[in-house]
């Protein structure tokens, strides 16, 4: 594979053999040096290729991932939690050796309070999971990547999906957290009331971190009542600029649209194939209205006046939670079904996100550039956002095709800055982009962060070599 | 005055004739060291006495805060920025001597952006007067804590107010800042693109970190469409318990209330008395409805019936903006009237905030232990949130009811943290939360803060004493 080296070139620290010991004794068969075990926990879902950890320890609480953290602390090992494998920017590749700590058994919901609207969980609770728990409280957890992801990833990566829109990401509604610092320590941020001003923002700090400056191994969630009525609209332009125009007004007349999702024909394509839904195949937002009966019903009228004024064509319904169940997890699968596209094919996914004013030219020209490379591309995007997602299907075995998927992504990520967007919405920053975190952020926040990292992580133990260069 | 002597007793760090020299040099007679001025910039709305910086200078611009905290760094002297003087906790107060910062010049609007719903204004902007130069764009900013205070200073310490159950507080509506960092450098955070996955949120680090990681010069900040529909209504009740358990319930059926207030008999009182209002001196709830004609209407007809539930009566409606305005001018308005109730007396305001379930029970038993103590006090309460202040009007003179206050302001704190809690919704930590801070994150989690401290401000310049003891 051709796949662009792009990963920073350090000495790995090995495991010594007292650690390697102490970790045996302690955890038993739930550590593994086994090649399968290394090998499928030492990727992710980005196009680049594995490099697995020296060594896997499955943790099943909080006093385990501790005892981990405090044996690589003493050994300076490398400490990277993984949840279930669903990042996009190499964050679980093990650049500099060490222990990977799977979080995968810490799935239980600690405790629901649903008079509060809150929900504790341990870190490798899914998504799916977690709404399947609280169900029967009549309350759900909105933010929803693509993936079936851990909801400790989801906040580790500052997460976020379709909902975002309306309920916000996990910056908006993780309350607190139990982390494991640097030290193996075991530290509470937060508290489960609404709001505080009670001090320095741990809690803001942890989230989005990637793994870099602790564990998180419990999270305190906000969880938002099941709106009275909801109903699901698929609304066809004859082209992704009358949509985005129609999204961008949306946005800016206040409407509270739950979901406002872009798809292009290719990606409608994919989706219609693997899902067996015949969505007419050009450029079309799938949306989504929350709230009272009448509420929901002046919202879905405003916006199809929107979508006419810009050549839009008259809503299809989706009403009935089977529907409309099929039609999210369609869209939810659309990572898959664009692979399937292009056998072989290996997907690098781009992730910028624009002031919504911007977000017109910020896709038009990126579109424009992807139909002259003449690389396959699918685009979908939580437009409403201003944030939106091309991905290019190459062929692993063409150096040309990486080359220039790196330039395209390049010139998408200048014009979003440009543009006073970020390099990425919600998928994070990982191994791929530290370069462009540098252009964004500028060297002096940069150097900030790295002071951050190095007062809270003296030893560069936690997932290091990501994010930041240290 | 018998004030509690609450404040960590350090040695001054004196301002050397060298800097006063450089600061004489560059402001000219913006660098003043006049008592008068000195004076006034060494307090805030709190009940402690003022302990005045060394020297003021008046900035005009990011520039020069930047030069007067590298002079500052060089010297090590302490810097504290300044904007309107209306925080609560001693914030202000230069324990550890220097300079203050005074932002108040730098009042300047830079930039709107309709469009994007985004603004960014200089520090010393004040939220009314945000108001009024974006009224003619159809959008406004809705965070008002009760003072006029300056955005700076809202952002400085996570400030919220009476819209904060619906539009979040200055930790959502923060989306970027400029900031002086302690070495003099300037520093940018965040971009105006609605969420981002790029690197550590040192937005939210610096926002509630009270002037100690550094001085906020420019921030930008989310707008909102004014609302099609705005309706505010006024309900009395039999009893605090009654209008608290219909406020849980509203926000357990997650009614978007914009604005959800509680004020007791005492605090209708004075309201009255003040701005000339004829309220019933029964303890009420204050509410707005922001939303469609629709909306407000079937939001109010809910509330409604949950009041009536709880043996609230019949809504009063301000429906006219010049009644609606009338109304909250004396709510914001409440902190003034409650002091002249006892002439003389000084107020010291609580600020806990709990889980919304736990609020009945939080508000209850403090007003039961106010009660019992003799000492008169008024209750007001963003209750939406969790959040109210029971304040006492205390006697200056008198060492009884100062240590009876401060007694029965640490049962609060402890209640609010069993209950799940925070010692502080809104004001922040200052001085006089120092201890209760640590009760509540716990050691580890403060030593965490420290570390970062450190990292960002190793000379100890910035606000120097407040928050967490270095």
């Amino acid at each position: 594979m051709n796949a662009p080296d792009l990963m920073p070139r350090v000495q790995p620290r090995p495991v010594p053999a007292a650690m390697l010991r102490a970790l045996r004794e302690r955890f038993g068969d739930r550590c593994s040096t086994a090649a399968a075990v290394r090998e499928q926990h030492g990727r992710d879902e980005s196009a680049y290729a594995a490099i697995p950890p020296e060594v896997v320890v499955f943790c099943e609480s909080t006093e385990d991932v501790a005892a981990v953290v405090a044996l690589a602390s003493e050994h300076a090992v490398p400490v990277i939690p993984f949840g279930v494998g669903s990042s996009l920017e190499g964050h679980l590749l093990a650049v500099q050796g060490g222990v990977t700590v799977d979080l995968g058994r810490m799935n239980r919901v600690v405790r629901v309070n649903p008079e509060d609207l809150t929900v504790t969980v341990q870190a490798g609770v899914t998504r799916e999971q977690l709404n399947r728990e609280v169900r029967d409280t009549g309350l759900f957890f909105p933010i929803d990547p693509g993936a079936n992801a851990s909801i400790g990833g989801m906040a580790a990566t500052r997460a976020s999906g379709t909902n975002a829109v309306r309920y916000g990401t996990m910056r908006e509604n993780v309350l607190g957290l139990t982390v494991v610092t640097a030290s193996g320590e075991v530290v509470r941020t937060g508290t489960r009331a609404k709001k505080s001003a009670a001090g320095y923002d741990l809690t803001r700090l942890f989230v989005g971190s990637e793994g870099t400056l602790g564990v998180m191994t419990e999270i305190t969630l906000k969880l938002y009542p099941l709106p009275e009525a909801v109903s699901a609209a698929i609304c066809n332009f004859p082209s992704i600029d009358a949509a985005v125009r129609t999204t961008i007004q949306i946005i800016q007349m206040g409407v509270p649209i739950a979901r406002c999702e872009l798809l292009d024909a290719n990606a409608v394509r994919a989706v219609n194939r693997h899902s067996g839904l015949s969505l007419r195949e050009s450029p079309l937002l799938l949306m989504e209205f929350h709230g009272s009966d009448a509420g929901v019903r002046e919202q879905a009228e405003t916006v199809q006046q929107i979508a006419r004024d810009h050549g839009g064509e008259d809503f299809q319904w989706a009403s009935t939670p089977e529907e409309r169940t099929r039609l999210w997890t369609a869209r939810h699968k659309a990572y898959f079904a664009a692979l399937q596209t292009r056998p072989g094919c290996r997907c690098q996914s781009t992730d910028t996100c624009v002031p919504i004013s911007r977000l017109a030219e910020s896709i038009n020209e990126s579109i424009a550039e992807a139909d002259a490379a003449g690389i396959p591309y699918w685009v979908v995007g939580h437009v409403g956002d201003g944030n939106f997602h091309l991905s290019y299907l190459i062929d692993p075995d063409s150096a040309d095709e990486w080359a220039t998927v790196e330039r395209l992504g390049v010139q998408m990520v200048q014009r979003a800055l440009r543009l006073e967007g970020t390099c990425t919405g919600e998928h994070g920053i990982g191994l791929h982009k530290m370069p462009y975190l540098v252009d964004e952020a500028g060297p002096a926040a940069v150097a900030l962060m790295k002071g951050i990292k190095l007062a809270l992580d003296p030893k560069n133990i936690m997932n290091p070599g990501k994010v930041i260069a240290v």
